[in-house]
């Protein structure tokens, strides 16, 4: 029987193609089959962009083979579990016919990442390979030259306001509020009139041709959008 | 009068060579002055000892100007800023020359990292750049192909153990601790005993060759030691 192929889970960093990790780089030059999911059908994915000018460079770029399964952004669990299925039994076939697969997804796989849903699905029946990639929150940061956090601070990483927001506020040093597009007027002043000394600011599409730093919340928010919020006392 | 040099902080991420970015590399293959502070005089730096590989093939290997400042493991705010003081005046000396200058960092230059404290003291007087790297924790999850954090799970950084450490074992989905080393057998027996269902594993010298992945909080230590908390209730 033929070998079965590698599933591997590549993270791509935020925007900047330089910011893949030469790992990275590497199996993009030679794995045969590219799997990158796009959340709406007339859309390009991202992560795909950003890989492209390594994939360009290939002899076998016009061969080279490139899926793009629609993995829509909805809230339906049930709904969701059949795309992932669905895209989990796509990439089996193609590890059962002895191909590895690069699943790239934006940012870095173990962080609020669409890879984790598919890949457990596909664990203990195929090697699995997980290279980390740079996460936008440290992009952010560096984007702007400053520490997230120091000494001994307390960071934490929020993808969506609830109720345990305000805990937040009150314990850690650090807040990254991830996919602050989400966020509303009405959070922003509740953050804002949080009574502890603090900075707070955007990054929009970091390290992206586009890329925009604002003091405070943005008004206009692109999908990747994301805040930092430092408190400054001690 | 000569065009001043640019300091370059680069995150050489957590310990494998192949985890830097192509940007770091590409800068790391160039330029004139590496910085890499260590924190005992015997010791290798460990930033130094990943960035090495790409250093050795520079044709100028041998007249490479590589700066090790000592940087002491100790608590003492103000014996600490004398140390970095010096630092930055050693900085500030070759970018006044017109050389650029290369800070290396293990893991991210944002994540607690001695880079912030230099850098700071060199802002607003020189051009500066700051390259983000692989931060030991995404690594960590890579390496057990596990993901960190998934839908609306928050997630937070802790790098030492005080009094409100309790707060985010109750509301966090995910912790980190970083520097686990650092843990004692009475915090661990506090984590372990607390009323949530979790999961608990412990990466030690995270993608270097002695990677060690144990379940639970690790008995031996050693100074590059990750515990990560997954609380598994809904």
């Amino acid at each position: 029987m033929a070998k079965k192929g590698k599933l591997i889970g590549i993270g791509v960093g935020p925007g900047d193609t330089e910011l893949l990790t030469l790992k990275a780089a590497k199996v993009l030059e030679s794995v045969p089959v590219i799997f990158s999911p796009k959340s709406a059908k007339e859309k390009k994915s991202i992560a795909l962009s950003i890989v492209t000018p390594i994939l360009e460079k290939r002899k076998d770029y016009k061969r080279l083979m490139v899926v793009e399964p629609l993995f829509p952004m909805i809230e339906d669990q049930q709904e969701l579990e059949k795309y992932w299925n669905s895209a989990a039994e796509l990439i089996a076939n193609y590890l059962d016919s002895g191909r590895d697969v690069a699943f790239i997804t934006l940012g870095d796989p173990s962080i609020f990442s669409t890879y984790s849903y598919t890949q457990k699905k596909l664990a203990n029946r195929y090697e699995i390979e997980t290279i980390p990639g740079i996460t936008s929150f440290t992009a952010c940061a560096a984007a702007k030259n400053e520490p997230l956090v120091e000494k001994n601070d307390i960071l934490t990483i929020v993808p969506k306001i609830d109720g345990r927001l305000d805990n937040f506020l009150e314990h850690s040093d650090s807040i990254v509020l991830m996919k602050a597009s989400r966020n509303t007027k009405e959070l922003e002043s509740a953050i804002d009139e949080k009574n502890r000394p603090k900075e707070v600011f955007s990054v929009q599409n970091c390290t992206q041709e586009n890329e925009k730093i604002v003091e405070g919340f943005s008004t206009e928010k692109p999908y990747l959008t994301t805040t930092i919020i430092k408190f400054t006392d001690d």
